[in-house]
């Protein structure tokens, strides 16, 4: 008999890259342990399981870690095969994660920085942020979801904007994202976060809101991400 | 009859990352085009191809374009199955991934910049590239190659290591990379260039120190990076 499969997440409750995790493990029906991190002090199993970026999320399976959220969804989809988050085709697949870099690489980026700068160097970076969005929109097109009839990988990557994005841009005062501007993203915002599935392991929007208001001079400060 | 097979890189001679792609290619015996690009003025192929990031390399399979080389690395071991350069265990997969981007991420960046500062912004650089170079030089350790016994993900992805970092240092008058101090890498450098392969494709080393002493004065203003 085979014995018992540990899967472990080494998590912050608050972190998008988190959820990425913990949303991949849901859709395909891998029961997991949340272990929750103190991120101003981090626990020796974080340390030794991400020696080199220190930094959650980690998934544990069978005591051997993989890091980085993106890697982390791979490995998922590859060790366990039911509902796969990447297409079957190579090139389908190499261009969903052309995706989930472009947003990792260029878009997230662009919107905490819009969030927690003034003047002219946040004009830049909304400028940035919003031709992002620009061609995310245009990328969804018409689709239900990015993954077509069902969420994919690009969808797990674009969580943060799904939630956190409109969080951060009410902490901040600013509007990145809108109905008008972006039609496309926001019909599917709306669509991802009503999916049970994503309604099940997202974090609740009024905690989150209250965890980046109390550490915006923080954030302000530092300007860097909090995970 | 299945029609032949239409591969083309659409690739700049000097670029590392598009000796990523033209490696994995001869790696898997694929007969491919070598379509040259001039940056400067860079073809109407090219910008339609990778509309997002307008940069070499671009892979075309049947007219399909994949941008960005490591997703190419991973569209071609998909693709043409034949002597893998991806392990095939999801967790050495993951692994293999990580230390890509590892490189990509952390070692590339802090290498360049460190070629082209100066004072106190260059040792910063220099300390940040030395501590890349080590964290490799621990993890390849005794192996021949990061893949084992033949070539894999993590060597292609390291071909920055093996020629282009000697030369930039040699041009920029520092120096990073030496047998005392990583002697792994150094062994892997070696053995890496020394490769059959490797030889059939990698560009001169007299022609790319020109190429980069004639573009000094331009890098050194601008700092980014040449492809």
């Amino acid at each position: 008999m085979a014995e018992a499969e540990q899967v472990k997440v080494l998590r912050f409750w608050a972190s998008p890259w988190s959820f990425r995790v913990e949303l991949a493990l849901k859709l395909k029906g891998v029961p997991h342990e949340k272990v929750e991190e103190d991120l101003a002090n981090k626990s020796p199993l974080l340390l030794a399981s991400n020696p080199i970026h220190k930094k959650i999320p980690v998934l544990l399976h069978n005591g051997k870690a993989i890091p980085e959220s993106l890697i982390i969804l791979e490995y998922i989809d590859e060790t366990w095969t039911d509902n796969p988050i990447l297409p079957k085709a190579p090139h389908e697949r190499g261009m969903a994660r052309f995706w989930s870099r472009f947003i990792d690489d260029k878009c997230v980026g662009a919107c905490w920085m819009s969030c927690w700068t003034e003047g002219e160097t946040q004009q830049m970076f909304m400028e940035q942020a919003r031709a992002c969005l620009r061609i995310l929109d245009d990328e969804l097109g018409g689709r239900r979801f990015f993954g077509g009839e069902s969420i994919g990988l690009v969808d797990i990557s674009a969580s943060f904007f799904a939630l956190w994005l409109g969080v951060l841009q009410e902490v901040a005062g600013i509007s990145l994202i809108n109905g008008d501007e972006f039609p496309n993203l926001c019909r599917w915002i709306e669509g991802f976060v009503a999916s049970d599935v994503v309604t099940e392991c997202l974090p609740p929007r009024d905690k989150l809101l209250a965890v980046f208001q109390s550490k915006k001079q923080a954030i302000l400060a530092t300007k860097s991400m909090v995970y």
